[in-house]
């Protein structure tokens, strides 16, 4: 190989982005080095500046860079809506996409026995504890629809409807502007046992 | 939006890598906060080091690290072979790919009026200046099969050819593994054109 050990270094360290292989870290260095400097010193300060200061909020427990995040200390929220979901990029997804004006609580993960992860790893103890703290009316379960997903939804829904609080699950069927014919059989067998009065 | 301001920035820098768009830059900037921090702090020192550390050859004017490149300074390349280029990356892909174990030159760019790029910004006076140093025997023009880098190659082959050195174009036709059927016509027509004894 005739380029330094350098360059090398870069390629492989961009690699480690998910979804870049060798040949799109290549493009990316050399598009960075010959045509945007600039910009690539100001992604590598935003990014060791994001790796150090980015961490879990106290009561929701998404990222964020302040003890509590915007959407928790929002004094404009609906403090009764509780949505719970996996990830917390599910939180970004939801609040781009829907009308949803709610807090959220982040699992980070799903139920997973094989794996070793249960209710502890995703922090139940601290979800009980807003549960039970009376000021929550409506818990909306958005885990993925996966079967683990699927089983988190139901052991959380079951500790909701424990402590009185209504649990409603996010709607599953046809995506909007999908075709039946390219449908998955699961996910049609679904739509037609979940439908709905006209 | 609900995260604040420094995972937005950290995506919005992610888009200024080549073929990331918002969606990849969201999928990247939670990969390495939720699983891979120590990837990303050392992305982060990498490519500061990247972007002040690595400029161009002296001699061949590819990205490097040192004053002189790999290549130039390996006293077991070829010193009679020159293989010109358009760009490092082409550099990069022909070591890689090839047998060839001459010396490089680094155009960083192609002939092209309408852009003002003529042969000042293409470093063709430094090309000169080596073809007429006596040690070349032979210039593998290698430049894009574009009508620019075809013009470019011209350019450079007709000052070769009047330092008395020789000057060949690399080969163009259909691609090993090509099926006649789906190759365009352009290069069906040349590869007519350009065929060889058998």
């Amino acid at each position: 190989m005739q380029n330094a050990g350098l360059l090398k270094e870069l390629i492989q360290n961009l690699c480690s982005l998910p979804g870049v292989g060798p040949k799109s870290a290549q493009r990316m260095a050399f598009h960075l080095l010959q045509r945007n400097r600039e910009g690539g010193r100001q992604l590598s300060q935003v990014l060791a500046h994001a790796m150090d200061n980015i961490a879990y909020c106290r009561d929701c427990r998404t990222l964020t860079e302040t003890e509590i995040c915007e959407v928790c200390a929002n004094p404009l929220r609906d403090t009764e809506m509780l949505c719970i979901v996996e990830s917390a990029a599910d939180v970004w997804v939801i609040d781009q996409a829907t009308q949803f004006n709610g807090k959220y609580f982040v699992l980070h993960g799903r139920l997973s026995p094989l794996d070793g992860i249960g209710p502890d790893q995703l922090g139940i103890d601290q979800l009980e504890q807003r549960l039970h703290s009376g000021a929550i009316k409506e818990i909306i379960l958005a885990t993925n629809s996966t079967i683990e997903g699927q089983a988190t939804a139901h052991f959380i829904g079951e500790i909701a409807l424990k402590a009185n609080i209504r649990a409603t699950r996010i709607a599953h069927g046809i995506p909007m502007g999908g075709e039946l014919e390219f449908i998955d059989s699961g996910t049609l067998d679904h739509a037609f046992k979940g439908r709905r009065e006209f």
